[in-house]
C-alpha cells in the first residue's frame, strides 16, 4: 500500500559484486596515495571532534576547492557527492510537471532524479556519432519550455566533449536552468568553472571522485552565481557533508603538486589504453570514440559477448547497450584488459 | 529566473556561529571517546581504499547496526544521516499534492521536506501539555486521506514520549505510511525497532548522532519490512554513505560495552540537569517537561530574555518559540548553565 507507482517503476540498482580481480567499471582513479599523503589525510581526520555535527556550510572544504580552481568560495556549495547535489537540484529547482531535457547516452542518474521529482522528461537521442547537436538541443529546450537541462561534459559514458564556446552557446540560448556536470573536466581543458558565476542560469558540478582519487569520500561541488548558490544552500539538508570527508578532501585539495601529478598519470594511462584499443579497432572494424576522460568508449561487434568474455577473465568493465566503457587503470590492469581483448579476437 | 516560488519561500538555514564556549544547542553527545576507542576508529578508516566508491548497500555497517539492536539486517537501510533518509522518503514515497501530516512542535525538518516535495502539509498543533493526542491524530490522518505521517518519539524538541502501545495504535489505525523517528529512543525504552518489520506501513528511523556520539559522521538508518526496505534502497542515491563513515560507525556499533556506558552517562547527566532545572522551576513557576531524551525542554517566563542572557555568558542553547531546549552536557557544562540561570533569576 505505501509504495506508489513512481517507486514501482524504478528498477533496483544492482551493484557489481566484488568477485573481480580487475575493476575497470566505475571510472575511479587507479592511484592509491602513498603513505605520506595517507598520513596527512589520517591526521586531518583524527583531529575531527567525532561527537559534534559537521560544519553545515563546509567552509574550509569549499575554500580549499576554490583555491585549487582559483575561484571565489562564495560561488561554491559542497555536497555528499555530486549525486546529492543533483538530487537537491532536481527536487527543489523543478516543480511537478516541469519539463527536464536530458540526452542519451549520458549519465543514467539524470533520468532517475527527473523521475523521482515527477518531471516530464524529454530525452534527446544522440546520433550515430554520439555528439551533441547544439542547435537541435537549444531548439528542443525552448520549444518544449524546458525548465532544466542537464548533461555531462566531457560526457559519461561517451568520453566525447564539447568545446567551451559550444557550451556557452547552449547556456546563453536556452531559457532553462543548465546543470553542467563537469565530473571529468579535470581530464580536458574546456571548463567553465572560472566563469560559472557570470551566467544567471548555470549550475556547474564537479567531483573529487575521478581525477582526485577520493571516490570513497563522496565530495561533490556546485559552482554557480550567488543567487543560485544561496538557493542551493538553503535547499540542501543542513549537515549534508560529514566532517571526515570535509577534513580529508580539504587536505588533498591543498596538495596541488600531488593532484597535478595524478592528472598527468591518469591521462597517460588513458592515452595508452586508447592507443591500444584504436589499434585493435583498426583490425576489427570496431569503433573507438575520441576520449577526453579517464576511460575509453568502444563499440565492438558484439558488446554482450566481449563483456562476458572479459568477465570470464575476472575483468569487469561497464556494458552500456551496444558499447563498452573501459576505465583507464594501472599499467598492469591496462595490459591485462588489452591482452584479454586480443585473446577474444584470436590475436 | 531559474529560482521558483517553492525555493523563494524557504528561509535560509542560519547555523550558529562558533563563538560560544559552551554548546548545548544541538543535542550532541558531550562524550569524547578516549584514545583507545579513537585509535580503533582511525585504524578502520585508514584501511579504506580512498580511491574506490563505497559499498552502495553499506552491508557491514547495516550488519553492525542490526547486531547492536539484535534485528535482521535485511530490514535495515543506511543513510547519510537520517536527514537523507527523510529527504528520500518525502520525495519518493509521496507524489506531489499528497497529504503529509506533521505535528507542532516537532523536528522542524519534516515540514521542510514536505515543502520541497510539494505535498499538502497538515500540521497538528499540540496542546498546552505538548502531548500527542493519539485519537485526534488518527482521525485527522484518515479524514484528510494522508499518505504520510511523520513524528519523532521521543519528541525533539518537547523531550516527551509516547509509550509503545500508543505508537502501535497509531500505526495500526492510520492509512498513511508512518515515519517514526526514534533518534532519541536510545534514552528511553519504548522502541519499536524489534518489530518494525511486522508493520506494512512503518519506516522507523535511528541515528548514530545522539547517544552514540558520532554526529560528525552522519550515519542514519531506516528499519522497515522487506518491501519498504527494497523501495528505499532503490530510491536512494547509489553511493549515499561514504566509506569512512561506514568503517568508523561499524567499528563503534560493535563496541557494546562502550555504548552502554555512554548511554548511562548521558542519562545520568540529563537526570542531573533535569533535577536542577525542576528545582529552579519550582521557585520561578517555569515549566519543565518530563524528559525521555538527552535534553531538557523548559518554558521560562521569557524565553528570548533568558536565551539572550545565556548567550551573553557564552552558553548557547536552542530557543524554540516560548521554550528553551538545553542539551545535557558534561558535569562542568551542566553546572555552568545552571549557575548562569540562577544568576539570571537573581539567586
Amino acid at each position: 500500500m505505501p509504495i506508489n507507482n513512481k517507486i514501482k517503476s524504478i528498477q533496483p540498482y544492482k551493484p557489481a559484486d566484488g568477485g573481480y580481480k580487475i575493476r575497470l567499471d566505475a571510472n575511479e582513479s587507479y592511484i592509491t596515495p602513498d603513505d605520506e599523503i595517507l598520513n596527512k589525510i589520517n591526521d586531518s581526520v583524527s583531529a575531527v571532534p567525532i561527537n559534534r555535527y559537521p560544519d553545515p556550510n563546509a567552509v574550509e572544504l569549499c575554500k580549499a576547492f576554490a583555491e585549487y580552481y582559483r575561484i571565489n568560495p562564495e560561488y561554491v556549495t559542497a555536497g555528499n557527492g555530486s549525486d546529492e547535489l543533483l538530487f537537491v537540484i532536481f527536487t527543489a529547482f523543478t516543480q511537478k510537471g516541469d519539463t527536464v531535457v536530458t540526452l542519451n547516452p549520458d549519465f543514467s542518474m539524470y533520468k532517475f532524479y527527473a523521475h523521482i521529482a515527477e518531471c516530464r522528461n524529454i530525452e534527446i537521442e544522440k546520433g550515430q556519432d554520439l555528439q551533441i547537436n547544439v542547435d537541435k538541443l537549444i531548439d528542443i529546450c525552448n520549444t518544449s519550455n524546458a525548465k532544466l537541462l542537464v548533461f555531462s561534459n566531457p560526457c559519461n559514458p561517451t568520453s566525447l566533449a564539447l568545446e567551451r564556446e559550444k557550451v556557452i552557446k547552449i547556456i546563453q540560448n536556452v531559457n532553462a536552468l543548465v546543470v553542467l556536470d563537469e565530473a571529468y573536466m579535470d581530464f580536458y581543458d574546456q571548463s567553465l568553472i572560472s566563469s560559472a558565476h557570470e551566467y544567471e542560469n548555470l549550475i556547474l558540478l564537479r567531483t573529487c571522485s575521478k581525477m582526485m582519487g577520493l571516490a570513497a569520500l563522496r565530495a561533490g561541488f556546485a559552482v554557480a552565481n550567488k543567487n543560485l548558490t544561496e538557493a542551493l544552500r538553503k535547499c540542501k539538508s543542513p549537515y549534508n557533508v560529514n566532517a571526515y570527508t570535509q577534513a580529508a578532501a580539504a587536505t588533498v585539495l591543498r596538495m596541488r603538486d600531488y593532484l597535478d601529478n595524478c592528472r598527468r598519470q591518469i591521462i597517460d594511462s588513458k592515452n595508452f589504453l586508447y592507443k591500444q584499443l584504436t589499434e585493435i579497432a583498426s583490425k576489427t572494424g570496431w569503433k573507438v570514440f575520441d576520449s577526453k576522460t579517464n576511460f575509453v568508449f568502444l563499440k565492438p561487434d558484439n558488446s554482450a559477448e566481449l563483456f562476458g568474455f572479459l568477465c570470464s577473465q575476472s575483468i569487469l568493465v561497464r556494458k552500456i547497450d551496444k558499447y563498452l566503457r573501459i576505465t583507464a587503470g594501472s599499467r598492469q590492469e591496462n595490459l591485462a584488459v588489452i591482452a584479454a581483448i586480443k585473446q577474444y579476437i584470436g590475436e
